[in-house]
């Protein structure tokens, strides 16, 4: 499951709840539930970097909406290894892995008897994925569609000085997570952002405590830290901020 | 499990463990671990409108309890199709479903050997929550009671110019859910709450992004929203703020 | 699993998905992942008041690793009860359980094939923690150690008026948990935090809604409280911060 529910509210409990009641031998588990709401680009990122780790056979239950209600569709996708159900939105957008088959979760019968205008989390998504897991013939769900939303990866550019990227997203200990992969960084010997250079190392050893340093981080992107701080705090760096890298 | 034990604290971890050790089986769902600290409002509301979602047979434990360590009971109730362990202080004043048998979980031999002050959730609520997922029998618990506290849900109340209610909660993504049913707004074409009208939509997609909007909300009442905003921020809005509707 | 990776990026998840993706079988419980980024001693505490909770054959995985990347050994201990992976950093110096074995995590062909510069959660613990939870002999782990990393509890210190200890963590109620234990407080008859006194009682149904007090806490330690309220704000106490018990 991967949501913007939070974990305030009891929404991501009650879908919990309903996967269970469709089939109680579910094993559930939470990929991440504090994407900022209605954040695709964030839960996009999350996908990429998360799915390849999960099983074989692992059913992807993806709620980021900001279109629930309207007529947006919901799909369901399958690569050879995973499943997937997110709405049309371009939640998928950024999955590595080829998709070999998609539907359109057009069959009203496998909802709950009620569905609301706001929470197809519950409504839609849940009773689906609790079929889906209890053995469900995905030919089921819906027609095959050809084509969904996919909205491109954002690259960074070449430019004079090397290339360059930005800041996608700020993670809990105050790592900037770039767009800069280590192919991009292969013949840099300095990064930028907000005005400092920071050194190019591979380890947070490399850096004193307190020093800031670029590293290629767990995302396979290049971030940038304080090692044992928080680089975000210590230099106002935000989601977007330009990033360069050259030599 | 219900509680507002929150997620910085090893509290709800601890529980985890001690139900497991007395039922390795048990299939541990979180419904919401961040009730304000001794809100039994926001939980006996979580629960209202959560529990019909949920299996036949899941045992809820809910620990919102301000009064541990007194000499306030520990229930436990059965409903047709669900079970719930909670303090007798009106946590469950709000679920729909009649209470079919209630009892006094007043068997010391059920609870951990060493009970806290402070933390029954682990020392009382937990063990006999794995007990009986084990198949403990429910007249091992302690005594039947014909009685026990419950509040009556507040509901609007009519007024000159329609009805008037209140917001219950506000949520992760800032709507207002208020206590006017489907019900209550049938008859009306208007909302207001802080001095501003909104129009009465059915869903998200018929207000324009950062419009504000009353809608029937998944939990089955009014909720205000501003599409892919946050309305709470926009207006200030606090529980307890007053909502009218009328035509 | 005792982190500090928060909730609010994949982290966690991801971690999940690798021991689930190594043991299909393996149930997954989270004891706390809000320990504060790199705090070792919130998380030695938090495994210490916990862990003789959990059932036997529990395998701890406990990822506060400010070396990660670092030099610093994986160690995998094992008590007469459970099993324990963590940096070789002092995170389980106050586990109260004998050590019985103890090994390094050299074997890399238990690791995941790559192995990044920041996330060895993912990368180390989590393929090792699911194949040991799916049957590994820990022999296969790595070699034997002798010694590892243990930093010794905060006693409290004898004084004229009696004991001077402190303030170990601030919880989500606000209560302030300290390291004066039972035997440290039974000769006492007043506690005092932040230049005011404080009543020690054994139950907090003994004060009056908003009024203080000091109890024996669910952790086995005295804590500072204000009944229904929250200690540390009206007290504007923090961890570190003097405690002194006399009579």
């Amino acid at each position: 499951m991967l949501t913007d529910f939070g974990h305030r509210d009891p929404y991501v409990g009650v879908v919990r709840g309903v996967i269970l009641a469709h089939c109680p031998d579910a094993v559930l588990v939470d990929l991440c539930h504090e994407i900022p709401p209605q954040d695709l680009d964030a839960a996009a990122f999350a996908l990429r970097v998360s799915v390849p780790y999960f099983p074989k056979g692992t059913i992807f239950v993806c709620v980021v909406d900001p279109g629930v209600g309207s007529q947006r569709r919901i799909l369901w996708a399958r690569t050879a290894r995973h499943q997937f159900l997110a709405p049309d939105n371009g939640l998928l957008s950024w999955v590595k892995d080829p998709f070999v088959e998609i539907r359109s979760i057009a069959n009203r019968s496998l909802w709950l008897p009620e569905v609301s205008a706001t929470f197809h989390g519950r409504d839609i998504f849940a009773p689906v994925a609790g079929r889906l897991a209890a053995g469900l013939k995905p030919d089921k769900l819906g027609p095959k569609m050809q084509y969904f939303q996919r909205f491109p990866f954002p690259e960074p550019q070449r430019c004079d000085r090397g290339v360059r990227g930005k800041i996608l997203l700020i993670d809990r200990f105050g790592n900037a997570v770039t767009n800069l992969s280590p192919g991009h960084v292969a013949s840099c010997n300095w990064v930028s952002c907000k005005g400092r250079r920071l050194p190019l190392r591979s380890h947070y050893a490399e850096a004193k405590p307190g020093e800031a340093l670029a590293l290629i981080g767990s995302s396979g992107y290049l971030e940038l830290s304080v090692r044992n701080g928080d680089f975000s705090r210590a230099f106002k760096a935000r989601p977007g901020d330009a990033v360069h890298a050259g030599n």
